[in-house]
């Protein structure tokens, strides 16, 4: 090695050692007589320092012609620091040196190598090697590795295996589209990229495999929104012979693994919702249980097993906007008795943008000084009315209720933001606060309006559940899917589903799919046939890992938890790709 | 879970227990009375009975039902067998079964799941999730599992971060064809595939990483090879601050490490060989050291630094063929002294096929009778001679020498063969032995006759040894690399080296390659600019991880080390890929 110490080592126990060390210069200080080098390398910084006098005068001379992210080698004496720096871990000593050589020399770097940058997001991702150095993103690529670490420690204690699917395959059935490769050993034919190992994962269960596994790349061909990747990659699992319960406590282990031994953390046991409950309470099926506060449903929700007639409701008090509602929703917002007019419109405000589409908000509170129930529409529903609303939602003295009202699905999913949005500003959604919950029951299929046909909301592999398979025929709208996600503070990590195992029920959901038997015979055929050959019972779940990440790095942006993440427009602006080819390959593979 | 315990678990000390298993029926024997059924899943096998009179008739009934393959699920009591199995670990027990349920009913396999099957390669292929049912298949996968778990758990260890590199990039310098894919919202453009992730580990370092590793995912599009596959695995790895002593000590610990919990052998220091030596005494640069015994050059080799006038030669007595070959080269038989004269015509028929060009092959012994040297061209060689060529390579009474001769590079590569088919016959090569090797100081550059330019022997990064560097302008031809390979049983199963971090002498080595400027830039202008920002001295290495199983493996051929492979043509027969795609999609990505 080129170095006896990483820059993080060295302390008052090596006072009087000599020693090498190798790294980047991220800041030096020149006193005249004096001149003091941060040495910087992945796991830390040290000191150097020169002297007039002391200092041999070539040494003293190479250190003046350092610049900023020069790459050298200093050997010297370690010795204890006058003024300590307790920040540091190596706060304590310094390094005399009495060698010094410069490894490689550096351009100033476009921007600033530190924690808080000056560099805008398309000039660091363009200098991507050099955004590396910076702490905040290394160690976020650090986290990375330490989860995968984990996570393969933990599912390799319980039996799986890792085994690599091919990425050179066939069309997956994940509906999204896929990237293509062209074959030029086979003109006109292609290749797809793995939308994710789904029938792949299947087909080890056929085999036998028992339990799989894998970190994975996956490709989606999709128009870019913020913050997805045309690649990704995911943990990608299928147990056999398993019901829904097994599989949900094995990765309940996972994430208790994970928590603990990533973050030092005990997140107990994770609940399990219903959609319909999920949907009921929270407005939608990824609710964000770092305070459990639900949604009232003062009127609809039936869908969601809402029963009608409880408490006074809001009707026969001839509020127009309540009574002709489809449905009406109460957002409870604990303390907020004492927030503002200003404030309150400003949230009326923010409801009523396009895309959250509220007509209006009305508000009720319970005062904290006398206890009174006022209200934005208490011209209409008297203090019965306001107090039986509070009740039910939980609410008393001091505490406000946000109320919306308009078509139910419109509403829920406003009123679910709007829960959001105040979870927010009471500093409910705190990064460092994790809460867990699986969703259970899903619908299998949903109505397209626009191809006027069923759709499979999760895959068309997907089991229905066992006491729903007599509502097959008769409604298959009600059936219930044999599903589950994965959600962590509001944003869905995971899902999976007990998979069909039988060939007649899977011919069955591929027709009420609309798809043709020729097409499913095209597409997955060989999943098909091999589901004659004995097929045990199976069920799988995947995990976004990118996103997992960032939700354990307590980001927003799985971006910096990727080393070479893409832009919106699916570019590496560093590489420069994707870029034109070669004229001979492109007639090797018959391209125009 | 459907079972209470797995096919491998049960034994004496579960007598009296009721269990239930799930499985695969593998063996079925119907005597009248008494049913026996194997049942199998991946950790072992159970034997199921039912007996006429004792067990319920339904459960009988659906027993005699059963065909191989069935998928069920059967409960009962564990009791003590009266035949017992001393090779199987349940042995000793079977289970009474008083409930069976069929999951799923099994056509009939087109190939016998056993250990030795009636199916082909292209069966077996087509049908490769029963195929994976097989114990010889399926402990390959579980084999390859250990070992990217261990290779993860030593890197971890020493600190290396796993950092998983974009797959959706532009050409990398590898040389082999790249496959390509187009991309739908830059009409015209596409990404390629990656050959290795070596330009972005390259990036890793310069971004501060200090160790970095990935199993990862490689694809050449090349005219396959037997056993070569379009998409293989890499082991990657880099490192910054090092010497080449650090990463072959670094890496002989993965090796040391791997034998040991793999397969519990320790395999000893793993020694260093130039490239000169090997080329010189085993006539490859990927010795198999199984056995030792070297080929003895009698005549040639200078290249690789034999000194000639050393013995008696084989100048001067007349023999046309050794005086007008270029190179006379003797390959060691120990205890091949009585090998038959049809043996010996047999070999000489083996080296005189065209793939190795021969003219004919002399042999010379020493009997162990009475110490007589007899030779095929003892005509004009005299006991001397033949007493002085058999002492060199080490050989005595009992023992036999083959010597062939030609041009240099011909005989060379003929004698290295030669001595791996008397490995074989001699029983040298048992795959059960290991025997490891570092080849170091190859030539940086290779003279290509065609293109009538030099070419990079490892790739365009690798630096020279520093004290060739003096030899860069003046004899390029003679300056050795900085690299090194990992040869296993005579397999080169990894390769890396020193790069160069200077851009000066990049672009001195893109010159000397003959890349004109403006190419280097459009290639590996994003690395060029890189190296301007303080790149640190690195190294690394990478080793084919589907070989290194196969080798642990103790098998010649990868495939069955992949869980689908792709076949010679570079397809999928199971699922029937390169195919068609939809013509929209065509439309889309601007395709005829």
């Amino acid at each position: 090695m080129l170095r006896t110490h990483r820059c993080d080592e060295l302390n008052l126990a090596h006072t009087g050692h000599n020693v090498t060390l190798c790294g980047w210069v991220s800041k030096i200080r020149d006193k005249g007589g004096l001149i003091w080098v941060d040495l910087r390398d992945r796991y830390g910084l040290t000191q150097l320092v020169a002297e007039e006098g002391q200092t041999a005068q070539d040494v003293l001379e190479t250190m003046r012609s350092l610049g900023r992210e020069f790459v050298v080698r200093a050997s010297g004496l370690v010795v204890e620091r006058h003024n300590k720096n307790p920040n540091l871990r190596t706060g304590e000593i310094e390094i005399r040196v009495n060698s010094l050589e410069i490894l490689n020399a550096s351009a100033l770097p476009p921007f600033l190598i530190e924690d808080e940058t000056d560099g805008g997001e398309d000039l660091r991702m363009q200098f991507r090697y050099l955004d590396i150095r910076r702490n905040p993103v290394r160690s976020k690529l650090e986290l990375r590795h330490r989860m995968a670490q984990e996570v393969r420690k933990y599912l390799d204690s319980q039996s799986f295996i890792e085994v690599e699917t091919p990425v050179l395959i066939k069309t997956t059935p994940e509906g999204a589209r896929d990237f293509v490769v062209p074959s030029r050993m086979h003109p006109g034919q292609f290749y797809a990229l793995p939308q994710s190992p789904q029938t792949f994962k299947q087909l080890l269960m056929v085999g036998g495999l028992d339990r799989y596994f894998q970190i994975v790349k996956c490709f989606r061909d999709e128009d870019l929104r913020a913050d997805r990747q045309p690649e990704f990659t995911q943990i990608d699992c299928e147990m056999s012979f398993v019901e829904r319960s097994d599989i949900l406590a094995m990765f309940e282990g996972l994430f208790r693994h994970l928590f603990l031994q990533v973050k030092g953390l005990d997140i107990g046991e994770i609940p399990v919702m219903t959609y319909a409950d999920a949907m009921l309470l929270y407005g939608n099926d990824k609710p964000d249980l770092r305070w459990t506060a639900p949604l009232l449903t003062l009127k609809g929700g039936q869908a969601y097993g809402a029963v009608p007639g409880v408490g006074l409701g809001v009707e026969g008090v001839g509020f127009g906007v309540f009574e002709e509602a489809e449905a009406v929703i109460a957002v409870p917002v604990p303390g907020g008795a004492s927030w503002t007019r200003k404030e309150l419109d400003a949230l009326t405000d923010w409801v009523k943008r396009p895309q959250m589409g509220m007509k209006g908000m009305v508000w009720v509170r319970c005062e904290s000084a006398d206890g009174a129930y006022r209200s934005s529409v208490d011209k209409f529903y008297g203090a019965a009315y306001l107090k039986d609303w509070m009740t039910r939602a939980g609410l008393g003295s001091g505490d406000l209720m946000l109320v919306l009202a308009g078509p139910e699905a419109l509403t829920r999913k406003a009123a679910a933001e709007l829960r959001l949005e105040i979870g927010q500003r009471l500093g409910l959604r705190s990064p460092d606060t994790y809460k867990a919950l699986w969703v259970v029951d899903f619908p299998l299929l949903d109505w397209d309006d626009e191809s006027g046909r069923w759709v499979a909301m999760h895959h068309p592999f997907t089991s229905p559940l066992p006491e729903d398979m007599g509502l097959m025929q008769s409604e298959p709208g009600k059936v219930r899917a044999n599903a589950y996600d994965m959600v962590l503070n509001g944003t869905e990590i995971g899902g999976g589903s007990i998979r069909i195992h039988d060939k007649n029920l899977q011919a069955r959901l591929f027709e009420l799919l609309g798809f043709e038997a020729d097409d499913a015979q095209a597409k997955f055929g060989f999943l098909l046939k091999a589901f004659e050959y004995g097929a045990p019972p199976h069920g799988g779940i995947a995990f976004g890992f990118d996103r997992l990440c960032a939700l354990f790095g307590g980001q927003e942006s799985i971006r910096d938890f990727i080393a070479f993440p893409k832009n919106n427009a699916g570019r590496d602006v560093m590489i420069d790709a994707p870029s034109g080819i070669d004229p001979v390959q492109r007639k090797e593979l018959g391209l125009p």
